[in-house]
């Protein structure tokens, strides 16, 4: 018999940690858990209190003993760990308040995935992965990370090629909220169809096949602009011009949306954040709600609420793979992971997220062949500019950053565009060591932003 | 002695024309000129005749006896010529009026060879070129076609890739301009600066050097913002960010500024269009008092005006190019031509403006090496967009068309942008056969454009 | 319950056909064999009349009512086809002994599968697998072909890439005998371990891992060596040297031998050879020997003695693969297939031989990455090499016949190559109408080969 | 003005320097010369004085006022320099000997720059480069380094890959003999014809096209094979089958001879061995000859004889490099400089050997674009085993050579090869510290060469 696994969660405060628990309990008596730690921050202790005392609640409700730890030092929990999964947001909430807070005032795409707010997460996130991977190669060098602090997709990549961590798996809920979605539209189920997914995190295309072999994918086509199209709750659900979908002859990603119809996502944005709450700021309010169900002593499994969040799906995919790595499955399953020349049209090392089987070996990329010109382009458009991201967030260099907001189609480029940078840099700027240099020249310039609930978070030191 | 040269010149009616003939007087006793044909169309008769008239003149004040022969069927003007020069317009000045106010009037660009208006001149202006070439195949089957009508990397590359004819040089004034204006800029001549261009016809960067082999580029970076820092006047010098010039170690082209500077740009754009005009309509204007002043018997010079335009030294550049053939010279020039793996991050056989050797073999590109990953980024979108609409050119199909205006960082994606589409369809009917169905389509869906200039054109039938 | 599958084999009377029945019948249950055609041709008649008797007694004695059809025109075979195999060689042995003699007489190897031999083999069969296809697309559009005629991979790219018979898979039993062997030599089960291949037919390399993802493959390569080490049977069993074994940190496949030990393997043909018989005359016998017992009345199995031939697994290789497709397996096999990448080293749309999944949309090719520069080094030539080969076998091109040969590591260049490819040509001539008239030049200048053998076949009119 | 030059030329004491000198004294006015330096290692010394007073000999008998300096010490020399050459032989010609005397009593090809000598004069080659370069990055940070010391394809590598110095350009005589005689051969002068050239060096092809652009490459194939074909002389000049050349529509170089002869090479080489010399000792003779004539104190001038030599033209071909680059002349050359596209099917970072432009920029490769299947194969064969060779020159990586000596086309694989790979790393013991570990074992284990002559050679400690 194999041995018991233990498994380290990184951001374990997190609310999404009761998915993670009940898919490890559904899955015990394949992969039995032996040690469970949750870590987190200063700042998340309380949230890490709550949920690590439902997560022990829920254990206990199980059939199976299994001992959740908690500490704010990860040094003591990555000791002999087998998977390390990485759930943890870089400045709490807040962070994401104002990652989409202030590209809105410009009136540019306030998200937190894309655009300016998808870089400035990277930017704060990267060079703590950095530091998980130097405690791991010294205090677990035969564990597997598996990353779902977004961008996913550049996470990983700096994982792997600039960190040099192999055995890292990138996951995402995006192409299994599809799969699910997607079979059921089409009046097949989900092990009927053959999914085959290629391109990157947030920026992925797919193709489907019945269990005859026939490409069923412009069936599917037909269903993406319904309600349950297929895309996750959090996006909203602009149609995508039905000519496009045809042209393309594959499944578009739900991200794909703020690049397709841009000037419509954009103004559903700005609307919200006129309307006086952006995404982030909503999520303050769900938060708490749900941490005062998770406290309540009576409550021990996933309360059903979480399931219609934007990142429900994720902690279970999380499961699954370490679970088809730890029993050597061979598990068809859509991460981020080395190229390998799986997308010819981007290089072997790059990071993508593609149709991979996971086993004992990590996850093998199938190969996709080319893509067709205009995709390709868009793919190699967003590589580069995620090349210019990783490397800024970890030299911290200002020029760089400002190639990549250039590029990046969510951002005006021009003066405004630069001004959200700087804004961000300054507002961001207890996260972002690296650029302190910049964000010293940049305060002394003046350069503030004008929002007042950032503002107000960081007169409150946030 | 090699034998005289004949000269076709496709769009001969054009304002441009008297500069080539002073490019082709003045090179006489290197390139003896046997024959001139300027070809013209039907509509454009009137302006071919003042033209041709004045280019008479200037041969006979010059020391030389050349015959200029004029057309409106270009099968009588190709057989046995030595070059094809192409400067035509299809649609003329009222084509330009519409691809600049249509996409102005919905709050993007209007610009001739950028964002929609460069595509829908691409469109008009590429199955003529296949025309074009079947009657060579025919009637000249061993002269070059020298190409300067723009979008002119376009134009080249359904030529070469889609029509066949590998005797195709693309050229354009703007590597030219930047190589004057840059080199005085910081002190030195022309001849002791070494230029190396590569990207994309109205995309691309150069790195200079001097005659010791130091690059310079750095210096001549400091002065691209100044008023002479060798953009085309056409372009609205809306300054580069200087930390963006920094980090690309490379110079940008003028056109770059919509790129780079996206917002201020179209700001600009749309200011005019407000104002009443844009470019294409202050072009009326200039074009007209041109003709009238070319009417003139008196005149038999290029008058100075001419030099002022944004077109100038297109012509010069012909001739010297068709000089460097001619003479076998091995000349270094940036024109438009075949890959040939010179820029490695596009396709061999994609059609690139790189500094080469131009000679009796033609175009000889000299290979660049990788490009840094922004740079790489937006050259691979802008090919595969390039790619896009070249096929949709060809064979009419909406998709692709949609699919070009969706990726193309100058046109807002979404409804708006693809209304820009449809009415530029509906607007440019005449000129787009290939797209007949589906414009019969649109305008029994009712799609027309609000701009009243262009329904007064459109009334007028043009 | 899906509908029951018609099998088509084209080459039918080959001594592999029980192999391909016997796995047929066991996997009847997952896979409804409906009908059974096995075509041959005039020359196989008898052999055909006697296997199709076997194979009819064969399904008699099992719990099936499976109809064996027989016919000398496939066109007759095909209609409604689910599958069609391949499994037929050109010329019969005859065209075999000519391969492998013909260059042993000029000192170099005779095999049929590398070098001279497997080039002609390719010259032979690449137009009828043409012809094939041509008779597929009329008359069974949705069939797969599968193919074990070799050169397994020059056939399946001629297939693929020239023919555009996309639904064509490549077989080989040299991965499932190495899978098979090498497992048991470190002590494991073939479940228990992954093994991934990747580069061209008869060409490849594999690494292996076991159920916890750990590399064994350093382990796999001490025992490569042995009597059991994996290779195939039929290829002599020189040792590789242990430091190049443990330079590539690979498994090579036995045909590597050719390659890697040239003169051992070399010495060992021509010694051979001088005994007086190559491998294909041995062949004779042993086939007589089988045919003979195949047809005794009471004979209703495979007989023992066929799974000891070099061609063994292969059929039964093919049994898996279609079942795969039929029951949609996601099988985990080594084919040939359209790389897509999964070796970047080498062209998208080249065929190789790589880990593939199977199912009912074919081969899925798993991406490798990049390989070490020598492995690299040695499949660009060898795949430039398939490549001219396949071109001159469409077209009959000397010259590119002679570029082939001259690339080919077995084959020394020089005149005494240049001999032997035109000795091969016109003893080859009956099946090469494609080189007819280079034949007749060569005939004309008296070229024919000294060995008495061939001179008797081609007496005999063989 | 610009400054007088500073040339360093390590090897300095070589029987070809008088060339050198000639070039630089016919080139003073366009390249003022102020000081030469000649470095020779202390087994040189003798021949150095004899040169060197050759040298100054010539300097005084020219107009010009040069002082030639000599060394033992090349830190004495470096400073300031402004070009240094490299043109040395580590183990002089007994090293030679052993290169070409080994492989010969094995039966494989005896060249000092092609198969298994060419492999051993890198590995003694390649850490002495590496060296040099360190002097150079400490004495003369901006110096140019022109390599003609073979294998110059190899050593360009390693200096600009490997030990990152840029300003490096590999030279060869084999292009520039290839231009004088095919000109004239097909009845024009060198200026008429331009000449394309791309590959590896002592592995290229090229083209030519007449001033009016027309290919007359056909043309000068009909000459390859004859007396004056463009083959140096120190080749022997086995005919190519015409057939072959024809196919290719390219010249190979004289150097291919080895590849696509391999037999009849072969054959002359054992020949010319059993004679009893190979052509390293019939260079004994040569050498001590014109070092005689060097002597006599009245010669001032280059001899006659050295013109006749296999390294003619060598020097001359540095000369012209070093002018072009002095006086930023942007002259057609063919050199190995990095790839950077110009041949898309090897890596951009690869060293090749293709027509250049040659300025103070250095080299700037002409784009040639994709080569036809074979050539591409033999390229990227050729350059694979390259990458193992320099890689094992520098780590001491015995499993990598052994790959190389194994991918190698002219060295048979297998026991043979491997046995003259040991016998060459015990008879060059002297010059490769980095294989000492190997070289004792195979020492203790007995391995010796049987070639007496080289025996005598380490007898004497040679």
């Amino acid at each position: 018999m194999k041995k018991q696994v233990k498994i380290v969660t990184i951001g374990g405060g997190s609310s999404y940690t009761p998915e993670l628990i009940e898919g490890f309990i559904r899955r015990y008596e394949e992969l039995p858990i032996g040690e469970m730690w949750l870590v987190d921050v200063e700042r998340g202790k309380e949230k890490l209190r709550i949920v690590s005392e439902l997560a022990q609640r829920m254990w206990d409700a199980s059939p199976y003993q299994v001992k959740v730890h908690t500490t704010l030092d990860r040094r003591e929990a990555l000791p002999g760990a087998d998977f390390v999964t990485t759930q943890f947001r870089v400045g709490l909430l807040e962070a994401r308040i104002k990652d989409e807070r202030i590209p809105d005032l410009h009136g540019m795409l306030g998200q937190e995935t894309n655009g300016a707010g998808g870089i400035f997460k990277a930017f704060r996130t990267i060079p703590v992965i950095g530091q998980i991977i130097d405690d791991m190669r010294e205090l677990c060098p035969d564990a597997w990370l598996i990353n779902f602090t977004n961008p996913s997709g550049m996470v990983t990549e700096a994982a792997i090629k600039k960190f040099g961590w192999k055995k890292t798996i990138g996951l995402c809920n995006v192409p299994t909220i599809a799969q699910m979605r997607e079979s059921g539209n089409i009046g097949e189920t989900e092990e009927e169809l053959t999914y085959q997914f290629a391109g990157l995190n947030h920026f992925h295309w797919h193709k489907v096949t019945n269990r005859d072999g026939e490409d069923v994918t412009a069936e599917v086509l037909k269903h993406v602009n319904e309600k349950n199209g297929g895309t996750p709750v959090n996006i909203y659900q602009e149609p995508f011009p039905e000519e496009l979908l045809d042209s393309m002859k594959m499944v578009p990603c739900g991200y794909h949306r703020y690049y397709f119809m841009q000037r419509e996502m954009l103004e559903h944005s700005i609307q919200e954040f006129k309307k006086g709450g952006t995404r982030a700021e909503q999520m303050y309010q769900v938060e708490h709600e749900l941490f005062e169900l998770y406290a309540q002593p009576g409550l021990h499994e996933k309360p059903e609420q979480l399931g219609k969040r934007g990142g429900a799906y994720y902690s279970d995919a999380a499961c699954e793979c370490i679970s088809a790595i730890y029993n050597d499955r061979h598990l068809r399953m859509t991460v981020s992971t080395e190229n390998k020349g799986a997308l010819p049209c981007l290089a072997p090392d790059s990071i993508v997220e593609v149709s991979s089987l996971i086993s004992a070996r990590g996850a093998e990329p199938i190969a996709w062949g080319e893509m067709p010109p205009a995709a390709r382009g868009w793919l190699q458009l967003m590589k580069a500019m995620e090349e210019c991201v990783i490397e800024a967030a970890i030299t911290g260099d200002y020029g760089l950053a400002l190639e990549a907001f250039t590029m990046n189609p969510l951002i005006e480029s021009g003066k405004e565009g630069k001004r959200v940078l700087d804004e961000l840099l300054v507002a961001h700027e207890k996260y972002l060591p690296q650029f302190a240099e910049k964000i010293q020249e940049l305060k002394a310039a003046g350069v503030e932003t004008d929002d007042e609930v950032v503002r107000e978070l960081l007169r409150k030191g946030l």
